[in-house]
């Protein structure tokens, strides 16, 4: 198959990390008879140097042709300082909503050779194979007003949501369970807002049509103790932008081994951009020491999600994988009696296993 | 000191665990020579079934009256059906409102004797001590509109704050951090919300007045993860109403003990709401067998913050410490080679200890 793929390096060991992912790419093409075509883009803090914005228009058009996007990371202190509207994140938040890229998945699932990093007890993370799934493109994150009134007396935000972005992300979560343990767990606040009791809503209309799916209804905060408590409960989390940002970001740690985790930020035709959970880690960058294990994760999960290749998404895993149980860990990481390797080196043995 | 406290019992295991800390009040008052009187209302299901509302106006006009409040705990399936607006958790929601209790105070410190059962490895949960106070009568929770539009083809809530509102929550933050270990993290989404930006220039403004405070902005989905990855490293949290929910949830199960935890809803003048975190577990109702201790420690704090008695306080507190070190526990505890007793010989030790 021929494929068009938009690179978007972004910031700190976004560069050195996206490398990595491209020579994946290249390997898998080669060994699968695919073509993919890669451009290359700016977005965050490099695009603010070059161009003067976190999110240029030639970038929004590139990857508005793309079949997928494959993004390092954004941010650094060196562009902290700058107002709200011209932050690296506006980059991220305004790819996502330009191109509609409402639904968020990442996966969490340890490794057994990495788990004794976690920072549960073993016989707690054991077993956990959670599927978070979150709304991206509405809620708090996008809703009018967000403002100061009153003469900066008062500030307000708007949580705003149409049915039909909340019955969207919710089939989206209904389906993703069917391809799992058909296990759902909807995450609101029922308790408290209007939108969640909305929420709440849907889930239960939607329910019919997946008779198989065995749906839990979990308060926003019950959700927070469980996920630490008893994480190996879930199967498909879903939830809207916010809770979903604080979850899924809690959900992370779980495993010990956050460098790991990819995510998929997917439409309804298939285009998505897939990003490693992790951030730039500035004060690392170039040094060639980074993990580039969760950017290739995340190519897995481009295979798999944007081009129906799940044969080669499995052979990526399968080659990450080996490469921990043959020892090799960056530094990042911890293997007992493994070998510390870099960047480039991660990248080799990944190839070698593929 | 003549103190007059209406108790509000609710629900489910509600009614045991305020008998328990009745006892323990009629004891601090002979032993140190105050007299306390006890005036008992309904608030939550219980009231719903005898006023017909969760919150009825007698209540109401009782807990106006009062130096302070004790609560139990709201809420069981039997009232789950019922419209929102009449609701137990209304109640709970209502009476915070009313009374203009704005600081909501959570310490969350383990027992050494309780630590076992953390989900987290103890050299992670080892030496954490962490005050979160989150603002509870402001935010989400009560912004307007809060409401279907569009006919029910779209929904808004609305996350609304006054200046002054944040101004004295962070204030309250910054004289707590002063009598603990003078470090404040505040917590926000300041990279996506207008009000968290506001939010932050507060923070920074009345550092200026605190400046042996050192003082840490957090993101919210970084905090969720540092609690877990690093929860040491905090002293004091402070955040708005809806992050604290959650952020404050996610903290109560890391210790291994969320039936030990006390919790303090204050405002300005010290008149305060008293209340275990735990729910009202209407599965073990009735049974004599529910923990009492986290109503009792709440005790503590109600003589602590509401009454200035910090001596009683203290005593209280010792008298709890020492009934698990003596190896008294009720059933959600485990002691090894401890006495499982029940609520009744629970609130016996106590008052021994005292
Ligand atoms: C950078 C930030 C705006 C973003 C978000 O909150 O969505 C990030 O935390 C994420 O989860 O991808
Ligand atoms: C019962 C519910 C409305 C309440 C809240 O969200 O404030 C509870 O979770 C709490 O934290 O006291």
């Amino acid at each position: 198959m021929d494929k068009h793929i938009v690179l978007l390096p972004g910031d700190g060991i976004g560069k050195e990390i996206t490398d990595s992912a491209k020579q994946i790419l290249g390997a898998v093409a080669s060994e699968f008879g695919h073509s993919f075509t890669i451009q290359q883009q700016e977005i965050g803090g490099a695009a603010i140097d070059q161009y003067g914005s976190p999110l240029p228009d030639i970038t929004v058009q590139a990857c508005q042709k793309a079949d997928a996007i494959l993004l390092g990371a954004v941010g650094g202190e060196k562009w902290d300082a700058l107002p709200a509207d011209m932050r690296p994140e506006k980059g991220l938040l305004g790819i996502r909503k330009e191109l509609g890229l409402f639904a968020n998945l990442r996966p969490i699932k340890g490794f057994p050779s990495l788990l004794h990093a976690s920072p549960l007890k073993e016989h707690i993370i054991d077993g956990s194979d959670i599927l978070i799934i979150r709304e991206l493109t509405g809620g708090l994150y996008f809703g009018r007003p967000s403002e100061r009134q009153d003469n900066g007396e008062a500030v307000v935000d708007t949580l705003y949501y149409r049915r039909s972005e909340m019955e969207r992300i919710i089939d989206k979560a209904f389906q993703s369970a069917r391809l799992r343990h058909n296990h759902l767990t909807s995450v609101d606040k029922a308790n408290v807002l209007e939108s969640s009791r909305m929420w709440r809503d849907i889930v239960n209309e939607k329910s019919e049509e997946y008779p198989e799916v065995a749906v839990e209804h979990e308060l926003v905060d019950a959700a927070a103790m469980k996920l630490i408590t008893q994480p190996s409960q879930f199967d498909v989390m879903v939830t809207e932008n916010m809770f979903g940002d604080i979850l899924s970001d809690e959900a992370s740690v779980l495993t010990g081994s956050l460098g790991m985790l990819p995510s998929a930020s997917v439409r309804s035709d298939g285009v998505g951009l897939y990003e490693p959970v992790h951030g730039s880690a500035p004060d690392i960058a170039g040094q060639g020491i980074a993990n580039p294990l969760g950017t290739i994760l995340s190519v897995a999960l481009m295979l798999r999600h944007s081009f129906q290749m799940e044969e080669e998404a499995a052979a990526v895993e399968r080659a990450v994988r080996e490469c921990l149980e043959q020892g090799f860990h960056t530094a990042d990481l911890n293997i007992t009696n493994g070998q510390l390797v870099s960047t480039g080196q991660m990248t080799e043995a990944v190839l070698d296993n593929l």
